[in-house]
């Protein structure tokens, strides 16, 4: 195998899911495929990469800023869904529950990581939400952090940070298995838990 | 998520071994690593991509036409391994016993898919242990076929037609599961066929 294969196998390696066998098996299955899979690969893959940027509203990535949820004027603009990272407002999304818009934080509070409440997009989320007062007009913040320690000590941290601006604050319901990464949940308990979503308290 | 994502998205879920699940994981996971691991992974696409070709001489796909095993001087020009697919190449090659030249057939003898003699790269394979009798020199030809009926019955019509070129046929040891796919063996059982590989007939 040539250093160039080689180094493509291990670049594919790298994705989740994927180890050093399963990547040199895609890999093959590209060479076999070169003609027909390889190229679109290779395209979406160079769209993706030249077009990739964070939504300067939300913190989502997406091929647009603002983002495609951000952008949309269906969304309902009066409520708005907190989340650790990028991949909790897509499990959010595909769920197609939530129909107002995301804040993306990047992170949880955690003292064992060194996390801080500087080091998340929280200063943006104050904004947007105080921004009521001048007609923004956000009435609800749901706290959708994951159901972990650090999840949670974050969403309590968070709406003591949106007590003053007078929102109604809530969080998912619990319904969510303790311990459990929302990214990783099925719609059916995702819905289940944005529908009995209760106050913050 | 945006079209292009989602076109991503698929074209990574095409691969083996990643469903439309772990393909979207995957995508989240270039999008959060998008300023390391995208590039990296876009760039050694682009190469493969641009240069993959196949072997003039033994049909193997590689970046380098003759590839890599083919212009190797330090392989042995007297042995020659036939085997059904690129990803057998790549399979024996990496358990590193075999220091002949291979030849790729693209397939195998099947009546049911309808794959005859002239739809395999067999005659270039007669060329080249015919190029013997000129001073080519191939002393023995390895019949490295999958222990499948279908690649038996091609290990057997090989046979035949080089049986009038006086070399030494060989064939993998049994060793190998009944039914089982080359590609998919540990080194260990490889290598035990290998060695144990026996004169055809």
């Amino acid at each position: 195998m040539s250093k160039e294969i080689d180094q493509l196998s291990a670049a594919l390696a790298r994705l989740p899911g994927l180890g050093p066998r399963s990547a040199r098996r895609a890999v093959l299955w590209l060479v076999k495929n070169r003609e027909s899979a390889l190229p679109a690969l290779l395209e979406s893959l160079a769209i993706v990469s030249e077009t990739l940027v964070e939504c300067s509203i939300c913190g989502n990535v997406d091929t647009t800023d603002p983002c495609q949820i951000c952008a949309d004027p269906r969304r309902d603009p009066r409520a708005l869904c907190v989340v650790e990272d990028v991949a909790d407002v897509w499990a959010l999304d595909r769920a197609k529950l939530f129909r107002g818009r995301y804040h993306v934080l990047g992170g949880r509070l955690s003292a064992l990581d060194g996390v801080g409440p500087e080091d998340l997009n929280i200063a943006k989320l104050l904004d947007r939400v105080g921004a009521k007062e001048e007609g923004g007009g956000i009435d609800e913040v749901v706290l959708a952090m994951n159901a972990t320690l650090e999840g949670q000590t974050t969403a309590h941290y968070l709406a003591e940070r949106l007590e003053p601006y007078g929102v109604r604050i809530t969080q998912l319901a619990h319904g969510l298995p303790v311990g459990g990464e929302l990214d990783y949940l099925d719609e059916g308990t995702l819905a289940q838990a944005l529908r009995a979503r209760r106050p913050m308290g």
